[in-house]
């Protein structure tokens, strides 16, 4: 068994390094990924070629493909295109992939997430502040809908919905209204802020800034305008990605291993291991790719029934 | 709104407290049983008039029983013999209610018994350790078999399987003559011990001790015996029940009581919200609480596939 | 025994209230701060005259005033300029008051910025990536610093020394020559960024933004720019305030707390609790509050030697 | 620079292994002894020519060694009797050394009891229950009164003090006599136990169990008997020893190595660096091993102020 470095750049180059149990030796409570990730895509690269020879090469009979939709639209493709012994293993803390409810990686995220929620519900200490908390999410808001329930947040902005500064605004006055002195608003990295798309998006020195940074500072200061209260700004960023992952996400992930060697040493290529349920089961990788799964009505009003 | 505090005694006595917004107001973060719980049983101490007169004194519409095979056993009983208005929430660490995939508080045990074995495995100080942890779970191994799994345990011991200190002894042994110089077993507080059960159970002042006490205890000294490792021994108790509850507890929790309130207001009385795979629904009380649900044998082969 | 609640407000309104036992059960473990805090200073109001009324009206004899330069420097004047019998007990979690080692709330906000440090090393998945953290320290990098060390930043960042933008390029452009792959930067919200004092410092509204707000931000844009390596923020915020006390805070608040009591009915004012060593002991408020304690070159000789 | 394995048997075999910066990267935030420890002490095996060998062999200027008492010990009477040069690190999480106010490790045991009583305090269920919780410290009380103390535990019970089953009865009696339902005991491994010394202390099979285990279970069987509350017993065991070490802790170690470097350098030998107020100094290794620290009777009194 060889363990394929940094996505499919290790089979691009390739970057092969054998793994026995010595390498997976005490990795149990490790997070972050430890084999490497990239964002290389071998179709863009005009690549697939040299993947195939590599695997080829290397004489190997199964790939197990671990990511999220980026790396198992790959995976799809290749085996759609290119009968690439494959089989895929959902992993994104954004749990956006269709087919399985829950991708591993995202419970410890939403537990990150949880817990400074939790740290700044105890900080409340002056009248009429308001607490935003950035997030992560690119395309969905999964994070920020569960991590906001979790947490008891006040108000929670995700991608899918389009986002309404002074709808945010006057949600916060009417609780302040009603004696509360103190809200907060979590809201997902991928979330379009009206205006921003056509501003001026340059700092001192004249130079483009990144495109999507900046959500939470932003919607602070908005609110601050609007509402006259202060307002404090928390962006985790890549915090939500690292630590010791939850005891769930160490099942679940233990789990899709487990399916996924079953499903390559049976030769049912092409497939996921995936969670329906509590059960896992296997799911067809282009079913899992086609599109992104997006937070359910259902879960939104689970949040709003406990807003105001 | 009212609590009834402290469980069952708290309609026997009664004991009511108002209920509303103040008295939630920042509950959600923290661990533990509010409200108060006891092990009153109306049917036994024959108090089952005076629950129902002051149920109906009080003016009360319907009741949400929380809790675990005891209490929804009782709510089941005065639900089918005396047409008490009663909707149950399946609260347990030991997860072992009939019905639903899971009870709340049940993955903050798990966490928390998962935390203290990833410690355990960053002491493997000296050769030939052996490390014993014994984790609750009165009838069944759910805590032991989840959190054995996600925290890398050598050897998990659970009630449904009946526990041979030899097959221990030799499990352990044969790690060690292939090289692993530490071992980690978890063990339910609920195993039967052999021998132990006719053993003369006092202590040195020939008080007669509790049962059940010393499970961890006993079979460390036997570890230690049978193999001359020396052996530690780690007894959770009830830190498993405390601290803040994880963020899945949390949700659970969160559409448990939504789902509740939904049934009281439908008048569907006699059920118990439960989760079947990712969906809250409704099951009678009666089948909820018919039999314990215990590990079934694909949990096992999980943690098995790892052993050795 | 009274508390005065909201600071100084609370004296100038007033707002009082009981304080004993039932009222203080519990708050052992729990973070934020309780009795409430506000930014008011009766020396800017002209409300000297009501804070010594309402002193008087209630029948105190002693004051305990709990907070940083603000609040004790408040209380340093009442007791020189009007003989209030105040008393301070060192609260930030800035750790910038002098005539004390340390002050009760930094351990654990060191101890939270260095967890969020930690999970950025599990997250080190692509090549030449830079995370840069913002923790708190409004004048001094006591936070940056000791959390900069414990969890192994490779760039610490203060406002007791000057920030050379291209200096950091240069150490992080280093490292990566070397073969490391990943830096991470921690840099106080209170330093001061060359060049952006100057710059406009209005959103895309036009609206005139926050001081001192994006200090990370603006960082990483510029690590970004020189060094062209993908950069990430995380913005901890006052999630750095709030959560459980660690132990040490927690017997540090503890002693302090006795030695405020022993120094108000011993009428030994216009004292602080300080420590010293491993002694607490009383130090006089006004040389408290009379300058900052800043980060002494010694801290950051430590960090420097691990630092490349 | 070459790392001694597992301790003085490291010498005494040799077991050496390089020590570069590959070798330390990434161990900042594990808990452990990385490098091995074990029980071999040279004197004792006659083997004191053999460790000054091999030390000679491999061409060593010096040697740092890292431990508590035993460990130090050792390297006092090498220096003292041998010339071996030779700088201590103090390392234990009982922190019974004298010379030094604090050693690591210490910091990081208190942190994780101090969570474990948190987490009994929210499980105060049921009326007249008393949690014991049995703690590290086989000759002092240090980790006994600091998580006593920070975690508010109604009585603790240190080596240092004989303990009184009745007296400690009474406390309990008292508490709940005032209307409290919930004590929580800590109790330090090492307290001797009236009665259990001349008892016969073998398991149901005839065998001799080991010295010192039990006292926490011993403990509760009394209170259950002499009280009447039901008693839960918890034991920490090395779960204490283990998990990711607190800041404080990585700083104190980080400044410890850092001064053994010094001493090393400069030709310092038969020294330890020791922590005295928060300054790293140097003290004579034969005064650092002469007699255990005990807990003064000051920080007894600051336990003793919240009791009750």
């Amino acid at each position: 068994m060889v363990a394929v470095r940094e996505g499919w750049r290790g089979l691009v180059e390739p970057i092969f390094e054998d793994l026995g149990p010595a390498q997976v030796s005490g990795i149990l409570p490790r997070g972050g990924t430890i084999i490497g990730t990239s964002r290389t895509n071998p179709f863009k690269l005009e690549a697939v070629d040299k993947v195939l020879q590599n695997f080829s090469d290397r004489g190997l009979d199964a790939l197990v493909a671990i990511g999220g939709e980026d790396t198992l639209g790959v995976a799809a493709r290749l085996y759609a295109e290119h009968q690439l012994p494959v089989v895929g293993v959902p992993k994104t803390i954004d749990n956006d992939l269709s087919g399985t409810d829950y991708t591993f990686g995202f419970d410890t995220a939403v537990s990150i997430a949880t817990e400074a929620i939790d740290r700044l519900h105890t900080t409340a200490e002056s009248h009429n502040r308001v607490m935003v908390v950035e997030v992560m999410g690119r395309h969905t808001g999964w994070i920020a809908v569960m991590s906001g329930i979790a947490g008891g947040a006040d108000v929670i902005l995700v991608p899918e919905i389009p986002l309404d500064f002074e709808e945010v605004a006057e949600a916060i006055r009417k609780r302040h209204a009603h004696g509360k002195n103190f809200s907060i608003v979590v809201v997902s990295e991928g979330c379009e802020l009206p205006g921003l798309a056509d501003a001026e998006e340059r700092d001192q020195f004249g130079h483009v800034i990144l495109s999507k940074r900046g959500v939470g500072d932003a919607l602070g200061r908005e609110i601050e305008q609007r509402t006259g209260y202060e307002t404090r700004v928390t962006v985790l960023g890549h915090v939500q990605r690292g630590g010791s992952p939850t005891a769930r996400d160490r099942l679940l992930a233990t789990r899709f291993g487990l399916k996924a060697a079953d499903l390559a040493l049976g030769g049912e290529f092409g497939q996921m291991a995936a969670l329906q349920g509590d059960d896992v089961v296997a799911v067809p990788l282009a079913e899992a790719t086609a599109e992104l799964k997006v937070v359910p009505r259902e879960w939104y009003d689970v949040a709003r029934a406990f807003f105001g």
